[in-house]
């Protein structure tokens, strides 16, 4: 079943794995396979079916691909040969996924059958599968969308159910899974968690403000933060609501993009108190810090998407405004962090630029590129 | 001139390397390849020179690991072939090495003659020479032994002049490096880099406190902290000064060993201010962090060097002390913290640890093992 084409190296070539990554192709089903130290494009892997808003996770060896696409589809390719290795369609219509702390495990979020299912990262087989299953209105079963489904520490996998306004636990480190239920604010519709596996905190089509379960303490509940975020803060129409793994947490700080304004907010997370609201070009998408936590860079939602602003985390200031090319959006840093790669996907290109100079150091040809994702993603918690 | 044994995989069965470390076996100027997730090794590398107080660096693609040797010898290992591929014995007396942000250089830090060479990683060839050239005390120029050597955001190298009292920083993004020298305390005998790769921060021999360069303001120039902290302190004949690398820096508080106390001490770090001492067993050694910064894992001097202990990170409590050998010095956790792999030097054998359950979950034989190094190191910076 696999088909790739483009210029691996034959078996006989080895090559580290540490140094790959995957671009997303959304709109030919594809991903092509790419070497950061020598800004090279190995191949094409075809036949991933539904690629808007994919997303990728990777094994612990960093060998293999897990690609959700929109479609419910499962795709595991290996960047060592360029094949697609294994494929399930899982459901009819799907949101992201995630791999387990010990790399067994990899997790779909459904919307359309509602829920969760866990696979075998080797084979795909099934495991174990999470119906999303709450008390309705009218007091009968009923089924939720699963959104912002992250891995976290203790082999756990947490996920936001947004018509019952809940988020779960799953723990698959013990032999029969457990699930444990939360009741959380009203429909969550994406989460993140942060670097360290502490804290989950999902955002809120329903209300103001987000909810936050801290992990070290589950008995605590969900409890509100930032409460004057959201919804009701609107003025101006969203383009698109940000995501919440766009969110950066740098030096005890969080910086994330306010809902309909062209602002970037800065919170302190030991009390989620607002320190401050960073003036931007655009509505900010995402905004994420380089691995030093010098730079945040942000991107932004059409029709100001031709853009990327890279703001000081410690004067606050945009220091440089960057124009990579047409609906510019997703973004991912080197793991040290001394370049990072920017699609734009209306130029069908990736722009690679230093960190140190802000400058362009390589253009790749890409076929209307979104989502960058690096293998270095393998060793990081919630990734 | 390589030489390997073991059951090395044939070049047709490609691998990933993300899931690959290396156990220096001191006593042999040897050392293991093992992988993480099947608990395995692959082979072992010989013919690395005097490997006591040896460390680990990894190229950009986790392929090939640099082994910096007591004796100045810099060994460069295939984790895929299990070959020793170049070696250059480049000092008469050298103390740990470093990799550059952008993987182009490997440094290594001298005693004899003193100061720091960088390599190319590739070749290995010499591309610039730093004597650690310094005034004397009669006037004229004298020349310091190197130690602390780490990586440093911007392409730079981090280094401390033990007989000058100095910290140096090289960078090596400029087509000439460029060399920036600042008065420090007394006699730094090791240093470490916080994980953000900001703060630089040596110990001292000469005096109380530590010496501490913010790298986002060299400007400033180095600073004194925890002014308490050091040889002033000891109550206790000191059996092996600690390694500032053992430090933990978890959620904004830093835990490391006291001098010469049978403690672990917490200090805040945004005003270096002491916030707890934490009993243990022993003089603390290596003091690291989880990845999720839940437990704190603590290795201990001669003579009480048979015990690991673990701290919760909350409570500040011992919750476990485990006995997984004789002569226990260096641990490594997994890069998402599922299992942790200590070394007993004096029972060879290396056992590995579930970080939820805090049993062994195998052990693994190997002659005298020492440090154990992951690949995950070439993804982060400072390791």
């Amino acid at each position: 079943m696999a088909e790739s084409t483009g210029a691996f190296v034959a078996p006989a070539s080895l090559m580290g794995t540490g140094d790959l990554g995957l671009i997303i192709e959304r709109a030919t089903g594809s991903v092509l396979v790419i070497n950061t130290t020598q800004h090279s494009v190995l191949g094409r892997i075809e036949g991933l079916g539904d690629l808007s808003h994919a997303s990728v996770v990777y094994s612990r060896d960093g060998r293999y691909g897990y690609v959700f696409g929109r479609d419910g589809g499962l795709s595991k390719v290996d960047l060592l040969t360029g094949a697609l290795v294994n494929r399930v369609v899982q459901s009819g219509n799907s949101i992201g996924g995630a791999i387990s702390q010990d790399g067994r495990y990899v997790a779909v979020s459904n919307y359309e059958p509602g829920g969760v299912k866990v696979f075998d990262s080797e084979t795909l087989a099934l495991v174990v599968e999470v119906p999303a299953v709450y008390v309705g209105k009218d007091g009968g079963p009923e089924r939720s969308k699963t959104v912002g489904l992250v891995d976290a520490p203790g082999n756990r996998f947490i996920f936001s159910l947004f018509d019952a306004g809940q988020i779960w636990t799953l723990d698959m480190a013990e032999p029969t899974p457990q699930i444990h239920r939360l009741e959380a604010g009203e429909a969550p519709y994406d989460a993140l968690i942060t670097p360290d596996g502490r804290y989950y905190i999902a955002g809120l089509f329903g209300e103001d403000g987000l909810s936050m379960l801290d992990l070290w303490h589950p008995e605590s509940g969900v409890i509100e933060i930032l409460p004057g975020y959201g919804k009701g803060e609107q003025k101006l129409p969203v383009y698109k609501m940000p995501h919440l793994e766009g969110w950066a947490v740098a030096d005890g700080r969080s910086f994330f993009p306010a809902v309909g304004h062209h602002q970037v907010l800065v919170a302190a997370m030991d009390d989620w108190s607002l320190l401050e609201k960073i003036d931007v070009q655009g509505q900010p998408v995402f905004v994420m810090a380089s691995p030093d936590n010098r730079q945040i860079w942000v991107s932004f939602a059409h029709p100001r998407n031709d853009v990327i602003q890279v703001i000081d985390s410690e004067t606050l200031e945009v220091i440089k405004t960057l124009e990579p090319g047409k609906a510019v959006l997703h973004m991912e840093f080197t793991p040290r962090g001394e370049e990072v790669w920017v699609s734009a996907r209306d130029s069908n290109r990736v722009t690679v630029f230093s960190t140190r100079t802000l400058e362009p150091v390589n253009v790749l040809e890409a076929e209307k590129p979104s989502g960058i994702f690096f293998t270095s993603r393998a060793q990081t918690l919630g990734l």
